[in-house]
């Protein structure tokens, strides 16, 4: 009996179209990885049943590379259409051995955690590029003086290589996450069956890691019914997505003041407006990361409130929601990354607006401490003092000198002590504490946190290496 | 110059193919509508100026029936897309005259609009099929008694009637809401140019009409920079997707329990279960709904904390979003009337239920206040009582009669008088009032909720038509 | 026999606390009115009915000015506990009139949308205070020219009071969708009982009337097992929010321009940095706008996956979250309106701003294609390089003269001509169509805006009034 | 001058109260940690300093016994309000002490990590304990039979162990996910001052080893602008919150089935239906995991879309969020804890259902495959011929023998082959793979299960003593 034509056009067809598209050679893999196991079951150990299965096996690797046929009105799906091609050149007999101890079940969620760990890897691998970047950019600018704004006023003054490293500082977090995702996914589903896993001795380790997984997943209920890892998926993309969308809104303003400048082929004009030049490829970036974050809410609301082993709402109906919170989220870090790449800190305006500044008052306070031990909150209040007359009379806080801040009452002090207390270059070279925006220290977290890329950068490499080298393996098998 | 390889795969090329498969008619139509307004401005006064127009018209309203060209490098969008292709037929100095007064950000909040509407009307068309299959249903099952769960335990007898009713009175408010949205982004946004306006004289009300809007949004630059419609527009769709849910979730208890059977071509079976019959339909339908409320999620953190006047993060970046969830809450729609119109409730197994119910329970303790004048927690302790005893000789609670009312210390009454109060049916034909379930009371609540889908029925046929009328009239100008 | 500690901890206690803080007034309103109604039905035609009915509404009535009991061990929830606080009183077969054709369901759902229309109506009328504000601020600003950013980068010029009308009008649709969500919910689900309505023919209009609903729900199902009007308060919420967080932004940035100023008890300053003003009022209004929109996710997720009937998620459990948001959504809004009240528009600052500015540039391209017939991308071009002249020599756009349009290889044009078209009053000016930002186009506007404000504002008083008006009757009868 | 009575009321006094409930230990013992630091400073050296800073230690520490004083007008935040109370008591110059490379941003993030940490100790607990009780239930359960349902139909047998061991195992994986968020988020913010750190060299590692932090945030731009520590808080949360509504779903299905059965003072009556027996400490921890779910939004949107260095939006703003998903989700799982230990399975019922179902038709097909080399699909559609004969006979499959197979064209088969195929409990014995039903496997999962049990104990256990091994240090001092 042929299907209802709205379940047909609603739920097959565009299951049939997504798995071709993005599923297929994950099915062909974990069919074959299955099959390895059935060879090795009691009742595959005559002859013509190695013959069969080695025929099978040599016919499935295949279809890896062949697209999947037209769907056809009485095949549900990829699973049974593969089956179908495989029967037309076999025989049903031949091909039924892949459906010993097999359901849809442990297939499908086999199948989509290898697509996951494809996505998680590619998205951890644009993580590892950007926090290459942010560090090679913050490299340049490691004495570049930037006023950080606190509350939209100007705060303190940082360097630029300062703030890129606690950006990465914020992504190597992300990577950590992911990574931690990708283990506990990683564990593989097949052998579970419908759930209650078969009566056939399928030796389990053996498929896991024919298909690069660390291991069966253990409880086979588990294996089928939890859908956990899809939350923590796109989880992590949210955090990364929150993360960016924050140093966006920083990019964004900087280029509005001419902090950052964007280069031309990142920018649009107006089909109005001839002097426009729009920082398009950053906005667009911003819009990525909003939808990223929102993309997460179909993921989670689809395991909510359903019973524990009702599969279709985090399997094949959520596939499409998970690769479209990867696409925004990869386009996102992708503009950022080339408005990273095309784009720079523009020194010149930095350094005018450092030395304009009132922003190092802070310093000027705790060096009344330190040298006049004054209290810190009367030394804040005569600062405060400061600060107001050398507005009144139209100049810069950094060019105040020692009658300056006697005429408001304060202690006499050397004019180089004052000098050097309001000079932005020197506030920043006395933060020279762990951690801190001072040159040779932001030095020391560069290096500290290269080593961490390239300890992501190593970790994600392994993991690619496991899942070629399983293929490769069992290809050749 | 080209744009960076990054901008073009990631924001143009995507926009650009959504604007091709599902925006064009509307480009196209709203390029008419203001033309229509340039045509009477003072500068297009001279005969020249007239018969470069009305070329410039009659070469536009073809371009409705042709697809966009194949992106090229130097082309950002649909809109110079088309600019092109008209410059290539009637040269550019022709052309010209669409720009006048006319920016992209206006133009595009147009043609989202009209693209908005289009979604509204397919829901809420939907939404009016569905309400009518559940009135149908409803009409059929005016006697069929249900027992109501509440706190997943048998709560009262009411009818199938009943139920569904209550469902179409919460798709009655939905459309309502539809309508609601509906009319406040039926605004046309044309003449707003970038947001302050132009300097030349549009008409803006002649525009409006031409494009079936209600009439121009007021101020320009809340044209084209207010994205409340949006949110308004996700969040209908994501009352409808809740209420459906719920009612999603009852029929796929209700198919378990074999109070509820569908047609053989929504169910599947299992490729290692042969028994299995899976409400496959209900399940994918319960999907949809979980990704319609978690997509809206997209287009809201895409208008969070973002400048007013920025378009791109609800303008094209969003459109995708809002297409998305529309799918999924259309998909969803679909699989329910499908259910719906292919399936039925088991008069047979309802029946044997209510013959076997305790939940009329209430009803004799409420007899007995009304006829025995007790006080209502006695009688609800007395029945307690009867309940037990009941339960305790495993006899159906509709079996008790005096006797064993007065086994537990009730008073004396009549075996008649027990049974009536005890017998589901009724207890249904009791419950007469304002609302209530009895066959006639539902009837006359029938025929209100008859009313009311005809009068949103005729709503939206009134906007369809005002849609067509107005694409008639500008093709036809 | 007691409760289990952790239902009486975690569910009981904290229900009855904010039943205590929240809905003692409705409940005994609520309880008021069904009394009306029971007391209408024939077996309350006696004079002992009579007698007892009135002590009981007065005793009743009475409950409205205490606070609730101490929560006691056997006592689950307040309508329980008002129920013995009368039993005392009156002796419980007095009381027991209350519980005909009364369930916690019907009560609950009924005092739980008085509540809401008591949140509603707050809403509405801070909504009300603030658009009064935002028009007022405006028409102290029809003339202050404000250079409109969009993408980050200066615009167009406009005005403030353009831009106020405009965020205006967006809350003027929020009003709506406001007055709508009223009118959905402001029905009265009383005589529903469980959800089957009572035997008894209880005359729900009047119950509905008496509580000043504007009639019963109609189906009883409907009436207890619907949550779709939580939905849309908070999908009303979220609105409001999304809508002023951008209108936020930019009194964020204008703020850190120096564009726009708040008062001294609106700032704060920094426990370090003696020199910070920080917009706090402006900052803490944001955070509150984004937990409004967070807050919905409580209630949504809530309805979602539930039978149709189960009421405790959305009833009891969801009340706080309601409240919660609605505290959220006032706080912002009262900071927001605080800052527009205690802060202002620097004029000299945005005039200096309007006097440099480039973005007039369009206006020059608009006059060329007027008034020298060129077509308008050939205009644009021009005036595009006269842009870069200009910048090249440092000299502001406003400035330029006909010369200098000669000078890049455009026509001969009056100075004068030159000068008023790139002028931003005189661009502000000529934008005097319908909506635009010219004075005069701008003050109809503010008429306009100023007669729905009056009209929403009517409506709502017209609501508050109808409450109260049925609050008073119910007291005197 | 005092505040603006909105910004008092909405923002500094409800954030006075939230720090006076929940942060006021913290703020104290970060002071002190601080103050360490302090007092090994160049500036600290002299006899004077070391007694003023051990006076103020020694105040200090006394706080943490003595409530906030009640908020005074001048005073914004807790922290001023402490450093009041010290001030009264040793003058400001000796309280100056404390203020030396302090700032709020610091303080504040060190101290909101500390509340975190206990909060997630506290989940981390509970996780602990439910496993447990989940792992205990499963014992006792390791032969008792269940139905499977999936797509809400008999699936496959299995065990009641093997399901809860399931449900552990996404438990076990989510509190894998509590100590990696712990981990990360347990380093500390202080000496990073506003976001620039502190020209005095305080020593940050001893600050952090005295509060219990495993060392300082390296960056200390990073250390107090990130705030995915808080998104990955709720996240884990929200997995906790989307795992145990699935199995809350799947507990009520069966209660109301009667498979499972809560205990007396976890249930509760109806008003108006004598015969109820709701479970609602199950619906209501149901309601706790939407909340939780819903909440998460709350501190996600907080963070969207607003600049690095804006701390109030995840500061102060966000902790009554982060406070209240914690209520929610630990009530959640409080409630279902006593639903676990206060309740059990009935092993009568079960039995009863597996004696009587279809669902270990597969088996039968697998057992043809084996022992009579039929191919699979071959198999299948016999045994469904079967599966629909033993219907049509009114007759339970389990009762099906070899004549029956024969008779639906079959081969022969020994009736015992046949029965043992289809008894349930066979077909469990039979699964006895790795991770499969059958006892001896399920109580090697339990082994494994409980092994990691104990491994997540011990590390909430190390990171609880470390905790107070600081606590107590940090007093000694």
């Amino acid at each position: 009996m042929p299907w209802h034509p709205s379940y047909r056009g609603r739920v097959l067809e565009p299951d049939y179209l997504f798995a071709s598209r993005h599923l297929l050679p994950h099915f062909v893999q974990a069919l074959c990885g299955h099959l390895q196991a059935v060879a090795r079951l009691p009742v595959a150990e005559g002859d013509d049943a190695r013959r069969e299965i080695a025929a099978l096996h040599a016919a499935l690797a295949e279809l890896d590379r062949t697209p999947l046929p037209q769907q056809s009105p009485d095949v549900p799906d990829a699973y049974f259409a593969l089956q179908r091609v495989l029967e037309e050149r076999l025989g049903a007999p031949t091909v039924s051995w892949l459906r010993i101890g097999l359901s849809r079940n442990d297939l499908d969620m086999t199948v989509y955690r290898m697509r996951a760990r494809e996505l998680l890897l590619a998205a951890g691998d644009q993580l590892t590029t950007l926090r290459g970047a942010l560090l090679a950019k913050a490299a340049d600018h490691v004495d570049t003086v930037l006023i950080a704004q606190t509350h939209h006023q100007p705060g303190q003054p940082t360097t630029v290589a300062h703030y890129l490293v606690a950006v990465e500082a914020m992504l190597a977090r992300d990577a950590e996450r992911l990574l931690g995702a990708y283990a506990r996914l990683n564990r593989c589903p097949l052998g579970a069956a419908a759930l209650a896993g078969s009566s056939h001795p399928l030796d389990r380790d053996l498929t896991a890691a024919a298909l690069g997984f660390d291991g069966p997943v253990d409880n086979t209920y588990d294996a089928v019914a939890s859908s956990d890892w899809e939350a923590e998926v796109v989880s992590v993309a949210q955090s990364v997505a929150l993360n960016l969308s924050r140093f966006v809104c920083d990019l964004l303003s900087w280029t509005a003041a001419g902090w950052y400048r964007l280069a031309d082929d990142l920018v649009q004009g107006s089909s109005i407006m001839p002097q426009k030049r729009n920082p398009v490829a950053l906005e667009h970036a911003r819009t990525r990361f909003s939808r990223a974050l929102g993309a997460a809410g179909m993921v989670l609301y689809s395991s909510h409130n359903i019973p524990y082993a009702d599969l279709n709402d985090f399997g094949p109906d959520v596939q499409g929601a998970l690769q479209m919170q990867h696409v925004q989220l990869s386009g996102g870090i992708e503009l950022l990354l080339a408005s990273l790449e095309g784009g720079d800190f523009d020194r010149s305006r930095l350094a005018a607006v450092a030395a304009a500044t009132d922003t190092t008052a802070t310093e000027l306070a705790d060096v009344l401490v330190r040298e006049r031990a004054l209290a810190f909150p009367e030394a804040h209040a005569l600062v405060a003092k400061l600060v107001a007359r050398m507005q009144a009379e139209g100049r810069a806080l950094p060019e105040a000198r020692g009658d300056d801040l006697a005429a408001v009452g304060g202690p006499e002090v050397d004019d180089e002590v004052v000098r050097t207390a309001l000079d932005p270059v020197a506030f920043v070279a006395r933060r020279s504490g762990f951690g801190g925006p001072a040159p040779d220290a932001v030095r020391h977290q560069l290096e500290r946190a290269r080593q961490r890329v390239e300890r992501d950068a190593a970790s994600l490499e392994g993991r690619r290496q496991a899942l070629s080298g399983a293929r490769a393996t069992l290809r050749a098998s």
